[in-house]
């Protein structure tokens, strides 16, 4: 289906990457964006509709292995580090840099969700702009 | 934002409005998919990014001033009440009928969000189509 502009008319844009990551506004959506992406790509896999809720676990240890553990500090517990995943994840979607199809296609083609959210994580990382 | 075309290659399609309606399989994607619409059109109102999950009852209300409660069994729980709305809203959008910006817009112009989702549910309702 053809997707047209979503107008995104708040304040999201940070100055960069650790910033990003640390935003607990930008998490509050990106929790609902990461599910919905996630379960439409599970639908796919799955064959039939499907809805899921992302879990904490999954999302901090795809947020390690993406190579994004550096940027945040030292302490953080893996709930923060979750949240951090869905920030920078919802970000490169405002950011108009990883459309959702495309975050789709990155998640439904590899079937261990840690390494399909990984795969997510380091294309947002790698595209993401900053004023 | 410009969003292209999603790939759902699996099996969404319904006879009718009553199996749609019923169908625990889209309310489970629905349920994703209304909180990420709902939390996107919320932002916009708030100027900041900010996730919600919509109550189960104010779905429940929107589907009954949408008109679509005569679709249903007679008894049925305010919650598989909350899960039908859901089912049509994802419905709507997997049909490409209303499409995700269509449907932020609906909810963002109205502030109540009952009748939000009311707007939503009707729109949805007048637009589907079936096999």
């Amino acid at each position: 289906m053809k997707e047209h502009k979503i107008a995104c008319s708040f304040s999201w844009r940070r100055r960069n990457l650790s910033e990003v990551l640390v935003d607990s506004a930008l998490s509050s959506l990106g929790d609902s964006y990461i599910n919905f992406v996630y379960s439409v790509a599970l639908s796919n896999k799955k064959g039939e509709p499907e809805g899921t809720k992302v879990k904490g676990s999954i999302l901090a240890e795809a947020l390690r292995k993406a190579g994004l553990r550096e940027y945040l500090p030292s302490r953080m517990s893996r709930h923060s580090l979750a949240d951090a995943a869905e920030a920078l994840a919802v970000y490169a979607w405002l950011d108009d840099c990883l459309r959702l199809d495309e975050a789709v296609d990155a998640i439904r083609k590899i079937n261990d969700p840690v390494e399909a959210l990984t795969r997510l994580l380091v294309a947002a990382k790698e595209r993401v702009t900053f004023p």
